[in-house]
């Protein structure tokens, strides 16, 4: 299938060479044109230099880039995906943005003739490098079904969620439960090394019980040894938690252990660590 | 082995029978004696009138009473199972209570020539009945490897800590984990709930990924249906999370969210949910 990929960040640049050794025919553009240029070297597909050349001709039209303002400019924007798209062309926005622009996006995509999905993914890099990403889809069931054997490609639990929007939504669940799940395991990890007990031995015997989580078992060691150079950085998740906390305004949803962790990461940011991993709100109580 | 077990509550009940069905000579004590003769006649042990009697001519005595006061009362309280006990015979606390009586216990048994472990435990009433419990065990090695045998009757992970109150210490760790991961878990559900998301969908998709936990999997569904008449009772978190915030305050550890959390709870049992699962905490947020 010709298809074209735009934003080749960390998740993007694995993504799509998935799709390339998928046997896809692969167009890509980045804002960074030799990030695209070292894409094409590894990869053998062709770079364009802009989203509306990369969308020409292609079946589908990914995006993977930072925000909404990032996801207009390269749909809708001058030179946007949707000025080179033909009628019956599918744009995939694999972005973590919000719920609202998805259904804009949505709007303007059926008025174009264009099919148009939401995707916001999770595992991370190394998910992204495995090719074993979680995929939240919302949209059209019928747009689903022309996608989803070409997302598998990446995708090791592809799942439509509902009307266009609901991909985001439950991103942003996804969001919500690790921000107190992590600053839980903070508190009680950074309590452990207080109390004098050997708190990775405590980790681990915990772990076994009713406070296991996926965080507990990859995290708990390298929060103890206060390592945060690597993983889903703070930055990334203060986006994420500003469009959680707005769409939870618009739905009067109560967020109160969300927002405070949201003003914790605010704190890891001011001392210097918007690039670390987001358990390290431990470092906020290690190091008041 | 001759063992005693002082406190037949909903955790005891059972642990004193899969003593009794490995082999022991069971002796039992419960505070309202008819529970005390229908452990008799169903597993076929003896019913003292005090912990004193009970404990006489056994090798370990075992308790899981209430709280600390209730852990004083039946060992150095009269009629307490110290004045029972022969010189050489283990005291094993199953109890959750405080680090602080943990260490008093363990000077006081050292005095009258006795061992002891403090040794609280988890898994609930569920691991209790399959005799599949985490135990989390504080004191001396060489009385830890005399008891851990005997323990194995109902503990799937048996792990000893560090010296006496180790153990009770690992389990305010496992505590402060829960309470931030259920809140977290209770805004989530509460905020696909209100975003119209297929919520048990959402719980579901996303349990394959970073936020995946034993909570989401084990307690998602009844949290979005509002069922709470099972599981871990929010009076006994917080007498669990008493103990936690006194021990943080000793040891100066922060734990905001923990305190939080602590105080979300009091409003479930001021509602008349005192009774509840601890994961009520999402009907403060569905029913305001």
């Amino acid at each position: 299938m010709n298809v074209a990929f735009v934003g080749l960040g960390v998740m993007g640049y694995r993504m799509a060479g998935h799709l390339a050794r998928a046997g896809h025919t692969v167009t890509v553009y980045n804002r960074t044109s030799t990030k695209a240029a070292a894409w094409c070297a590894e990869y053998g597909g062709t770079c364009a230099s802009a989203p509306a050349q990369a969308a020409t001709g292609a079946a589908v039209v990914f995006c993977c880039v930072g925000n909404d303002d990032d996801v207009r400019a390269v749909t809708v924007g001058p030179e946007g995906a949707f000025h080179g798209m033909a009628k019956g062309a599918i744009l995939v926005d694999h972005t973590t943005a919000s719920a609202g622009l998805a259904r804009e996006l949505d709007v303007r995509a059926r008025a174009a003739g264009f099919g148009f999905l939401d995707a916001p993914v999770s595992g991370g890099q190394a998910g992204a490098i495995a090719g074993k990403l979680t995929v939240f889809v919302g949209g059209e069931e019928a747009t689903f079904r022309v996608v989803e054997p070409v997302v598998r490609a990446y995708g090791h639990a592809v799942t439509r969620m509902g009307a266009a929007g609901s991909g985001q939504l439950t991103k942003m669940v996804n969001q919500i439960l690790i921000a107190g799940l992590l600053e839980g395991l903070a508190e009680g990890l950074h309590f452990a090394v207080r109390a004098g007990l050997d708190a990775k031995k405590a980790a681990e015997v915990i772990s076994k019980g009713a406070a296991q989580s996926w965080q507990l078992e990859n995290r708990a060691a390298t929060m103890i040894d206060g390592k945060f150079d690597f993983g889903f950085a703070v930055d990334w998740m203060r986006k994420d938690l500003a469009i959680c906390l707005s769409e939870a305004r618009r739905n009067e949803a109560s967020l109160p252990v969300t927002a405070l962790v949201d003003q914790l990461y605010q704190r890891v940011q001011a001392r210097g660590g918007g690039r670390w991993d987001t358990s390290s709100l431990i470092d906020l109580l290690a190091k008041p």
